[in-house]
């Protein structure tokens, strides 16, 4: 199930992204203190991350490369949302380019922040249910491991190493919780 | 409770940000794609989230400004580790800085990743028990509220727009796992 991560054949080192732009700003707080706060604004059109579920107690994780860390993550499937779709249409479109699977029950739970204090960025989180098969070409290199995981069994998925990113075990226990308390209503 | 948020006195607005490294990876997949990838490296010496616990139940929670969100965000103490710190040293420095209590029980729990696809930033999580109050003066520019939440109220505050950052939904719902499974052996 591991595959060989990708040969790094170069690295080269910039000062600074001059594709992202930094907001500088110049703050007063409500007790007088004066600071200057610096900021990366949120991408244009935001982001989606997608919990489908396969059945009611089992989500679908996929195992990406990750260059940030260098190794194959755990994960959740994730993207940009373009120009004129809703939430829910980049949700869609991600899960059949990542996952091969589309769903026709898709819903906006929350809005999860990456690093508030100093990033703009917010992901908008998708539900997906009632799923079929289908998949689109995306611009991933490769195609995508896809995991089923149960509900249940989160405490034994948060020993894993390789499943370390903030956004995507919040969102499991998120939906997790939905589920749950939507079902006792 | 609410603070009146900070005025805005300007916003400049920078093509990049010089302070920050950018790497460019020449990539080369196990099925032989060929990819230029971009990511951000991780800061020097790391940094914590602490989740402290005021008794077996209750967790302590920061509201802190957010220049990202330019809101209130209600979250965790968090914070960079200074050189020569331990993890547990700078966990706790941050917890005398922005809660007023210190912890004689230190526990690391794992890392949690910000975005790993792109950044290389990892956040280490400690649980902090046995707390006593003191307070050490930090770079923040006002005194931070905190707040008490029962762990077993984690599907309430979830429902909260201004408790949004994935990292701290994580940490949270890691320690109640922790404490319920740990209790268990």
């Amino acid at each position: 199930m591991t595959r060989p991560l990708p040969i790094i054949h170069e690295v080269r080192r910039h000062q600074g992204d001059p594709h992202r732009v930094v907001e500088e700003l110049d703050l007063e707080f409500s007790n007088g203190e004066r600071r200057l706060y610096h900021r990366a604004p949120a991408s244009e059109h935001g982001a989606v991350i997608v919990v489908p579920m396969l059945d009611d107690e089992t989500a679908l994780l996929i195992r990406e490369y990750a260059a940030g860390t260098h190794r194959y993550e755990l994960g959740l499937v994730k993207g940009k949302i373009d120009a004129g779709e809703t939430p829910e249409e980049a949700a869609n479109r991600e899960l059949k380019e990542e996952a091969g699977y589309g769903a026709r029950s898709l819903t906006v739970l929350r809005r999860i922040s990456l690093a508030p204090t100093y990033m703009g960025h917010e992901t908008i989180l998708v539900l997906a249910r009632d799923l079929y098969e289908e998949r689109l070409p995306g611009d991933e290199p490769e195609q995508l491991d896809v995991l089923p995981w149960k509900l249940d069994a989160l405490h034994e998925l948060i020993l894993a190493e390789d499943f370390s990113e903030g956004r995507s075990i919040a969102a499991l226990f998120l939906v997790r919780e939905w589920l749950r308390y939507a079902d006792a209503k």
